[in-house]
């Protein structure tokens, strides 16, 4: 029996890591749920899960869960009797307590891509510190982790993320600037969260995603690479020393990494069989990124490697400038304008202690909103 | 320094085998080499690598090969000085070698077919008892074993084989009644020996590595598919219980994974770096096989499901007709009518001995060329 604490269980990885443990009921069982404001939606998880724990962002003060303790989100990702910790939060929220839980020795699913790109050397530097292995929830980090298996990283020559390109692939620079978030939030093969699906759309995702992979797998950023795979069949690959590339394929479906990381090292046969029928399935395609019409991937890279506070700039200004679009006060094409001129702006901190990420994350917010309305 | 002998050097895959030796001069030593009549090619062989030991079909009677030693083939199959026991013979002639090297406790690396085929429960069942591990050199049981490293074989739900088609894909049956030899020698991805690119014409190829997957990796037939992959690019996948795939993919060069082979468990940094550039690749295309135009599919699983002595009728059947359909004396569609022609008069052994096996083979080749000029 594996007792979870799952963070984020109102929001979409959440809801996912619950519909795989329902699906081995005797497998698992839910300690501790913690939500935001979504409190409809807890209710039902705190009837049929039951579990000990919860936390809310309003539950101290606002409407109580029947029949549930209410404490802290890091009570929650440190508690005794929790063995593994889904980190399903969105943005900045994950980074506290996933700290929390790895200084708990709490083995951590990680679907929270901030938590990596703003704090990625301190989180894996208190992991191995404190022994803990962060087990990645991304279709595209579980890939290259199935990948990995039993291979040694010292033979990685280089990791291959695939982008499906998103619902824009296809579309010509004057066509983007008259994209709505509506059309942004119709993703051709994944049903994703609000934020997600829009950098999807920009790539900003994707560029997140290299951050992610260098510091997962300690591959250099030079030796990461992104190619358009519109179908996202394969997931992501590794190619090692010796030429030999492996890649992880499936339908697209989260429950399937949710599931891996939840059951590793073992792989269980359960209801979801995101199995792929080649013989029908016809082909896979690739192509390359066109970095003039989507410079967010340009733009992440170029922070991942100065490093210091500039990714959590690039994080922080990018979740701005997704708002804004969002409330159609920008432009599509304006968001890595937003957010490459907040890094422009930025004086970097290297070596940056905690205080100095959440601090440049405040500033971002700040300087970003400055120029959304410019 | 790892120590090898390499049966059946002057045949493709042995001259590959010593193409990645000569890439590394400092970490293999070839101490016995071993060859059918090829004596001119044999010869250099023997200056560039001075091994120890060699054999050669002609070599007792006839030409020596100056400065080595000549012994018996087996005595370089179990020789105290060997690591590692290259199986790049062809036909049944590396069954005797590869169950005396399995027997003197030596790592055989196997490219030769047959061996499994004719007898894979007995070849499989010696290696378990001497703790023998079989690597195998085939391209797509090279990437099934490298999709399993640091996985559970308990968690496998099926192999999928690729198969690249052959030169005759796309040819309609009135058109493969009128192929000839040489068309079937133009295959269009792998440069192979004649009888195994003829097999891959016929399909005969992927029939008899349905039962070199099914010993070496202990998956029953029907977990066992084949799927058409014009490209050669994803070598074989696995999928497991959680319906998770992975594949092993690289441009089509045999000297991977004989590489692999040699070099396991590490993966060195070589001069052959098949790697695939994704984004100029464009597509990897999938189609089911026509067993209709291809029945030498169909026919092979029959006989791998029946076993007992079927499997080396269908071996040896197919040694036959490939070779009248080489020398002109039947048509291309005859080759798998000629091999079922054979199984169907077979009067099957179940559980055989070597000796009821080595009959069996004997028989079908009579048999077979019996029905060749009917």
């Amino acid at each position: 029996m594996k007792r979870l604490a799952i963070l984020g269980s109102t929001g979409s990885i959440g809801r996912q890591t619950l519909e795989v443990v329902r699906a081995f009921p005797h497998r698992f069982e839910v300690v501790a749920l913690a939500s935001g404001r979504n409190l409809t939606l807890l209710k039902g998880q705190v009837r049929e899960f039951k579990p000990k724990l919860v936390s809310t962002e309003v539950g101290a003060e606002g409407e109580r869960i029947p029949k549930a303790r209410h404490v802290h989100i890091e009570e929650i990702a440190t508690h005794p009797d929790v063995d593994l910790v889904v980190v399903a939060t969105a943005g900045k929220a994950g980074l506290a307590p996933t700290l929390a839980a790895i200084r708990a020795g709490k083995m951590v699913a990680l679907a929270n891509k901030e938590v990596l790109v703003m704090a990625g050397e301190i989180v894996t530097a208190e992991a191995r510190k404190y022994g803990v292995e962060i087990l990645p929830i991304d279709s595209e980090h579980s890939a290259i982790w199935q990948c990995l298996r039993g291979e040694d990283k010292k033979e990685i020559a280089r990791l291959i993320l695939t982008a499906s390109g998103g619902p824009f692939r296809l579309k010509s620079a004057v066509q983007l600037a008259a994209v709505t978030p509506e059309d942004a939030l119709r993703h051709p093969t994944w049903q994703m969260g609000t934020k997600v699906t829009i950098d999807s759309a920009t790539l900003m995702n994707k560029g997140m995603e290299i951050i992610e992979a260098h510091w997962l797998f300690g591959v250099p950023y030079p030796r990461i690479e992104v190619v358009i795979h519109p179908q996202s069949i394969i997931h992501s690959m590794v190619e090692f020393a010796d030429g030999s590339t492996k890649a992880q394929l499936s339908l697209p479906d989260m429950r399937l990494p949710i599931q891996y990381a939840l059951t590793y090292p073992e792989r269980w046969e359960g209801p979801f069989r995101p199995s792929v029928d080649f013989s029908v399935m016809g082909s896979l395609n690739f192509e390359a990124v066109d970095l003039q019409r989507f410079p967010c991937l340009r733009i992440a890279r170029e922070a991942a490697e100065k490093g210091g506070t500039y990714p959590a700039v690039l994080s922080a200004a990018d979740e701005v400038a997704v708002d804004l679009f969002l409330r159609k006060k920008i432009n599509f094409p304006d968001i890595p304008k937003l957010v490459e001129r907040t890094l422009e702006r930025h004086n970097v901190v290297n070596n940056p202690s905690l205080e100095d990420i959440i601090a440049a994350d405040a500033w971002a917010r700040g300087v970003a909103v400055e120029e959304g309305v410019r």
